[in-house]
């Protein structure tokens, strides 16, 4: 059966049921259907003030990844499978987990809301619009920008010099024919020309806002301060000065709340938010997360593309933002993906390989080593798939085992819960038996210039880091500006530990290159661009889309 | 008090005891909150099949207007006053409306939920988002640009000529800048470079195919029957050629469900879609006509601008498509509004002055003689306004009189359905004493140019029609093509009975000059373009957007 038969064939609880399993009620709820739900402003603010009480609240334990590979890893399939897992051994367990994108679901990747046996439902919903948050944001972000170009053409009192709007417009679809665009042809009444460029929502600023934003206080603060321009004489042009804040707030009053779902086995989940992990932070919302630790003993949560980018920003980012720190991390690797790291070709992939594996294992041994620099500990849980040797999986544990780290065998995708509770029992174990000793990868104190090092050199493992005397600039005059604080976001490719997406394995001791920064002032984070990085992908040459139907009684199939 | 004061003091009662009115359980709503519900597809179906048997269905009632001035006439809150006062008199009433755009909500005009104590409410969330119909027809839009441009970049099996597309992407906003705009630069991998347009989202022929579309199969049929652009060798190229037509569909699965909602006074009233009453055919979904009339003794129904636009398309358009045809018009005016079509300055219109109402009499005079000619009986609702003298009404009713039609002073704004209890009694006594004997303004078997001719000379009242021959050429080529029995619809100025938005009052006698045609093969239509028609609205230099606030409960403020 297909992800979405499977989805299709479970009967859910009304989504009342799951929140009452997790002592929220029915009161608390906002409904989209009896399948889905928003939390209201009232519970959200009685649940941020109990997480963040470190004595009530639950356990974190984030899942990432070793550096992707078109083999597959499946680290959503694993996160859902350990919430249903902790659940079948007792414990009370929460999932938080990010919004899919309907890029990714018409282009190359389908949906994102795990796999096989286990999947949180309803999948056709969560893949498509939802509760509506990403189209909230959306033409909130499209908003800023019509005002931004109203001002312009109207009067321009603020003396914006049109070459230097930074503030994107958003489609939360693979468009690249947006990418590069001319606006305001036409002549007189068709507003003012300039270049502009389309960016895939959730890549955008604005999503990573709501993201980190736990009131509608906080939000508006932080729409206040977003960077849009500069005026002609180089001021840099912050949305508060438009005096409009307030109308994009109200578009975002609901999408502010996260949503609860719930997995194949009824268990709850919070999906909330899901800023891309190269741009930005790529993780759920800080007020889910909030939730999960507030109604769960056990959070399981999770963070986009490989430890290197998905796990520091989450630690040094979303942690020091929200002041929460995880007590376990898990690594998801597969046989096969490492037999690529080692060189493999993916149509090889089904030939057993130790050498390969061993090979390919140096990438997840430098994960592995990275997390240890957070004082966080771990367990590596090797997503099976069929074609795997026992032979290969031995090994695999025999290597983790040379590190320390625990590898445990997952089969959520075939058995769902039930297949994940020697991972949830390793878990807990972990949990119980070694305290977190968390520490940020860097202080706030040090310079940009420090904090982009340190990353590099201790994540990325590149020998330095080469700035260009532009970007120096920009970092000082951030600097200058008051904004020394804030962390940094690496925008970098998924498909490497290093900037280079052709270098597989462990590269080390290369420079690692800083192309341009930008200062996100709005979400509180300096983005860092190395490399060629898409914030508006393309459609492939046969789109996912094409396989997608609907019946008269409006059942979908072909989602994946 | 503000509208969203009045709003947010109101008390609503749960949907669902609304629904329970009319005999909707609650087994049939899919809630969205406790004061918002779509309707089940499987409710749909059967409210669908009642409603079309003449014996079972209400009454239809279409609200429409005199030419709008800036005066204001306040059609919606009348139609939702209206509404109310029915079930006051112990009519059971159902109100369907269109939903309102983003656009004009933060543009110049405000939200579109009436006003006074004759609202529907929550207000916030239908003006705000909503339940997602017109992000998910957004989306679905571009979604299809996107195919499109990507099929070209790809491989372009197809052969479409770039510069030929003629389907647009949108935004449900008022954004100049994105009017006339050029996309694909950049380079080989971001597209082929073309001239695009984007307009607003309510302006799209999606928003009119959903509006249409009665069913999932139907849906699809009109989606694979767009023409989105020419081939190198000139052949018109359908969406179905895509083979994407069911993602399309997919993205729409709710967006086709009516949206139940209620009026101050816990009415039903049934939301759902939103076409400009320019460029389309400007009145709620088919759907929620349908549904309105199988559950409703009395269903009153508006239609977007005057007469002259909304009311025509209404019974050629969407009656003919529906199979269903209005037992009475409510023709909304006002003393101010007719006194500007009598030659007054907006800012003298406190004055009263008897010469000037007569003379802008002749606008209503001319807009009731069009309704006969649908075989429609017809009441006038003098919507009041505080600066109106007792003489000036009077004068209005004597006026109304000499053309057969019965004038009622409407206090919904003031008084809400208790000041509507007259014109509902009236509503009630002419659908009682006067049997409709519709007729549509052509048949569907005349030419395009007979079409066009007749709406021209018998609604606008010009003398004669000027065709460009290539609209001549164009319209042949539809006939040929098999499209001969489409309704058109006409893209006019709404501020005038004729093309030119300075002929206030009654013109006559001129020539309409018709500048291009467009064919809507999804939606069912040729769309005649007259005059400059704004499918894409901008931003005043005082946006509506800078008064909306939000504070720290949610509670918003400044929307009206």
């Amino acid at each position: 059966m297909t992800d979405i038969e499977i989805a299709q064939k479970n009967v859910m609880a009304p989504i009342a049921d799951v929140a009452k399993k997790i002592g929220i009620g029915e009161e608390s709820l906002e409904l989209y259907g009896p399948y889905k739900a928003k939390i209201t402003m009232a519970e959200l603010r009685a649940l941020q003030e109990k997480a963040r009480d470190p004595q009530k609240r639950g356990k974190l334990i984030l899942t990432t990844a070793v550096t992707p590979t078109p083999a597959g890893e499946g680290k959503s399939t694993v996160s859902i499978g350990l919430g249903d897992g902790l659940n079948r051994i007792g414990k009370k367990a929460v999932i938080a987990l990010r919004e899919p994108s309907l890029g990714p679901c018409f282009g190359v990747k389908g949906g994102a809301c795990g796999g096989g046996y286990a999947q949180i439902v309803p999948m056709e919903d969560i893949n498509l619009h939802f509760t509506g948050d990403i189209h909230a944001i959306s033409i909130a972000n499209n908003l800023i920008s019509a005002i931004i170009d109203n001002h312009i053409h109207q009067t321009n009192a603020l003396r914006i010099d049109p070459r230097t709007v930074t503030w994107k417009r958003v489609v939360d679809l693979n468009d690249r024919a947006l990418r590069n665009i001319t606006i305001g042809l036409g002549g007189r009444t068709d507003g003012i020309p300039r270049e502009d460029h389309f960016c895939i929502s959730v890549a955008s600023e604005l999503m990573a806002i709501v993201c980190l934003a736990t009131s509608i206080s906080d939000l508006k603060k932080r729409i206040d301060n977003i960077t849009v321009a500069q005026t002609f004489d180089r001021r840099p042009l912050k949305f508060g000065e438009f005096k409009c804040t307030g109308a994009i707030a109200a578009l975002l009053k609901d999408a502010i709340k996260p949503n609860l779902v719930q997995t194949l086995e009824k268990n709850p989940v919070f999906v909330h938010c899901g800023p891309f992990a190269n741009i930005a932070q790529g993780t759920n919302s800080v007020n889910a997360t909030l939730c999960a630790l507030a109604s769960g003993d056990y959070v399981v949560t999770e963070a986009g593309f490989a430890a290197d980018l998905g796990a520091e920003k989450f630690m040094d980012i979303k942690c020091r933002a929200a002041g929460i720190s995880p007590d376990a991390v898990v690594v998801v690797a597969t046989v096969r993906a490492l037999k690529m790291h080692g060189g493999m070709a993916k149509a090889d992939l089904s030939t057993p390989s130790i050498a390969a594996l061993q090979k390919g294992f140096e990438n997840l041994s430098v994960h592995l080593d990275n997390i240890k620099k957070f004082g966080v500990p771990s367990i590596v849980a090797v997503n099976k798939f069929v074609t795997d040797t026992d032979e290969e999986i031995a090994m695999l544990e025999k290597l983790c085992e040379t590190k320390g780290a625990r590898a445990v065998l997952c089969e959520g995708w075939a058995k769902g819960g039930e297949g994940m509770e020697e991972l949830a029992r390793a878990v807990v174990d972990i949990t119980e038996k070694t305290k977190a000793d968390f520490r940020y990868l860097y202080e706030s104190s040090a310079s940009f210039v420090e904090k982009i090092r340190t990353i590099a050199r201790q994540i990325y493992r590149a020998s330095d880091v080469e700035f260009p005397p532009s970007v120096l600039k920009k970092l000082r005059e951030y600097e200058e500006m008051g904004y020394k604080e804030l962390p940094v976001c690496i925008a970098k490719t998924q498909n490497s530990l290093s900037h280079d997406p052709k270098l597989m394995g462990a590269p080390k001791d290369y420079i690692f290159p800083v192309r341009d920064v930008q200062l996100y002032s709005g979400a509180g984070f300096v983005v860092v661009l190395a490399g060629d990085i898409m914030t508006m992908p393309g459609l492939p040459k046969m789109p996912a889309a094409l396989n997608i139907d609907i019946d008269d009684d409006g059942v979908i199939s072909g989602l994946f």
